[in-house]
């Protein structure tokens, strides 16, 4: 097992370093490498397949529910994005500009889109005139650049990956309904899919994107205790229907500004994925988006039979999970390394040993576990299996965060909980962002969000011992 | 009828004018709007609809021809793109430059991709060291960028979509083989699903790809007897291996250099489709990637049971076809100009004479011709209208394309069949570009391909009158 254990050193432990864990794990398991510029990343086959599997979930309940894709050009001129106030004041520091095309320098620069909320109301200003437009459910799945200081592999790049919703509405009301929905099918895709675990909630108005009225958020808890925001859903208000002039003409035949929602979640979702679920070994991908849910591997394959077997087994599977084999002339010890690193969720062993006695053996990801199985009960064994390690990866991150859930009641309190259990702490908040401001300043942890279901932990303000008005959720984040 | 006469006219008959014909087609039927920036497009649901309908078909077969999907950043570094020289000299004048991101100047200016060989050459480098790991069988679907002067909507864009396939290969044969293997799988979804003819050839050096030893190309012909390149597959010889120092070790452990391929479809694809299909009453859209085959129109709607009795179709077509209902308070009259513009194969229509009779009325897009179903056959009848729909349609765009393709045996054949005849011209050449520059200039015609079913038309060039090499395919192209 020399072999082994040379392999597993390449990644450095969690517990001491989790960042450096982080980076290696990505590199280790082939989901991306680094681009040629500054906080690009070349996202690998590997990687890539995952992303896939989120986004194929999504869109369908994306469509599921009315929803359109389309697509929008990646250039903004410089004078479409200054329409909105706020939106350039947020953006305008982190977004790359284009200068010249071809020989020519341009008459008015362009930006690289950062999002593309303002090439959406352009085009809505055009065609929305009546009620009958309404509602417009539009989303488009691109990459979007933000000019980045500081990045990190999917947590913060330079270039990312992600689908963005923007839709029109008749009223306030319906707007609402709507940035609820997409942020309550985030939920359900992170739950269900990524078996990860998130609390819904709304920013506070610092913490709020530039443009909305208000910003729905999901916050996960990693690995580390750091929050992470795995997805936002935005009540724009009428405020870019003000700007773009983006009217209809009601029943009654008076003429009313549009309602508007954006939302969206990016590639930013494979980093939660691993720091929710990785270990020392690497990757533990949930079943429901793992590329590969088994991979069989042959035992001394030299031997007669066992390559045959294996293929049979990898073909028997085919009709209950995303199978594949490994039939390379590595070492066996290797290949379980490996695909460990990669979080395939089981391994399936067959040898010579394994045949004589009508057998397989299936090693789960997560646990460790070994199971002798034998071989025509092995498509329902399988069956269940994955479906256990789904429901477990859930259990298992929901006690993590309970775990990592403190209360706080004054200053004193929060800054201890920050050292002794980092992670979620639950704390009443006077309303007032300077108290937030303070928090930050003095512990770097920030507002994650106004849980949706609030809880009374007291009458103050952890802050300013002032009333309180909300019970929020704080975490250092990513 | 009012109402039906006006809409119609709202697009110019092709015979007039082509060019108005094809984008008022493209505007009425939705498929785009101009975006802000100058020779931008936004793609509109029902444009991207059948796009994502391309893109579902093509990916499920460069997967199952061993391709993994990756991504790639947007933006190349000027020195990286400079390495190969005949490809930097190729794109330089039609790239787009960022120069700055967020407030500060870039040390280095970046590009907009214009397509990524590239970026796919210096992550080959790294990660390619041995004989068993070839071959790299990689693809890519991404937005790219190319400053052009003229453009139309998905014909010629600043920005469009596609994917682009980067392989390395052992040995040079084996690359010959992928490039070929591409070229056939992309001349298949042309002919099976976009029920679009293609000659099958090669680029003459002039107009291969900027970096590749040789190209291969589909063209097909459009209405106006004008040739769409429709896809390529490029053979890219050594020479990004040599500059980017893509190189393995072999069995024997000697070094050697990797051959390389890349290919690509872009969203060009739709335009062909639009322009090999349509007619003056707009889209005509094969039923393989229509994205709703049929269409209910309820007649006479407010009368009792006919809205209930629309839906029940709707249902019962739902397992055999893509199919949709508009109940909707517009006319009939209006719906049937709608759902023709847009191409939809088949529509139902559905009225209380109907429901009388115990029958429904099938009107076929592309023949107009009308079909009186008994209600509990019209599954099958259906099912079996969209195939023979599907054929028909490639068999009269095959016939078109005859009698579109000319002979010409000198100069002043070539010249008089570009006036009465406008399409595909075989004629022999010589294997000097003198020759293709000279007919180009005369004509404007370029050579489309040599193909690869040769035929033996004559024994001296075209042009020059010198002994010929090669029977080529000329046309004025797109």
């Amino acid at each position: 097992m020399a072999k082994k254990k040379q392999f597993v050193e390449k990644v450095t432990a969690m517990e001491d370093d989790f960042a450096k864990w982080y980076t290696d794990v990505v590199k280790q398991a082939d989901l991306v490498d680094y681009g040629s510029v500054r906080g690009t990343m070349i996202i690998r086959p590997y990687g890539y397949a995952i992303w896939e599997n989120i986004r194929d979930v999504l869109d369908e309940k994306i469509k599921a529910t009315g929803h359109e894709n389309m697509y929008f050009p990646l250039f903004i001129p410089e004078n479409l994005l200054q329409k909105e106030k706020d939106h350039i004041e947020g953006f305008a520091p982190e977004v790359a500009w284009v200068t010249h095309g071809g020989d020519e320098q341009l008459q008015e620069r362009l930006v690289v889109r950062p999002t593309s909320e303002v090439l959406f109301a352009e085009h809505y200003s055009k065609i929305i005139h009546s009620y009958r437009d309404l509602p417009k459910l539009y989303n488009q799945w691109s990459n979007v650049v933000r000019w980045e200081k500081t990045t990190r592999p999917f947590l913060r790049s330079l270039e990312f990956l992600w689908q963005e919703g923007h839709t029109c509405h008749a009223t306030n009301k319906e707007a609402a309904v709507e940035t609820d929905q997409m942020l309550n099918l985030y939920a359900d895709v992170c739950e269900k899919y990524l078996a990860m675990p998130v609390i819904r909630g709304k920013k506070t108005n610092k913490e709020k994107f530039a443009g909305a009225k208000y910003t729905l958020t999901i916050e996960s808890l990693m690995h580390d205790g750091k929050a992470l925001q795995a997805g936002t859903s935005h009540h724009l208000g009428t405020g870019f229907a003000e700007s773009f002039n983006i009217r209809y003409t009601d029943e009654q035949g008076e003429s009313q500004p549009v309602h508007q929602t954006s939302w969206g979640i990016t590639t930013r979702l494979i980093g939660a994925l691993i720091m929710v679920h990785g270990d020392n070994r690497g990757l533990v991908i949930p079943p429901k988006i793992a590329p590969t849910q088994v991979m069989v591997i042959p035992v001394a394959q030299h031997k007669e039979g066992v390559l045959d077997k294996a293929y049979a087994i990898k073909d028997q599977l085919a009709n209950v999970a995303r199978v594949d084999i490994d039939a390379s002339d590595k070492m066996p010890g290797w290949k379980f390394n490996e695909y460990e690193m990669k979080g395939v969720p089981l391994r399936v062993e067959i040898g010579p040993k394994d045949i004589e006695k009508g057998q397989a053996v299936i090693v789960r990801r997560d646990t460790s576990e070994k199971y002798f199985v034998v071989l025509d009960t092995l498509e329902n064994a399988v069956k269940e299996l994955l479906e256990e390690i789904q429901e477990d990866l859930l259990k298992k991150a929901r006690n993590h965060r309970e775990q990592k859930t403190s209360i706080a009641m004054n200053m004193k309190e929060f800054k201890e909980v920050l050292e002794t259990n980092p992670g979620f702490i639950q704390a009443m908040w006077c309303g007032d962002q300077g108290c937030e401001d303070k928090i930050k300043e003095e512990t770097t942890a920030t507002s994650r969000c106004i849980p949706l279901e609030q809880k009374d932990v007291s009458d103050t303000c952890v802050c300013c011992g002032n009333p309180a008005t909300d019970m929020v959720y704080w975490a250092k984040a990513y």
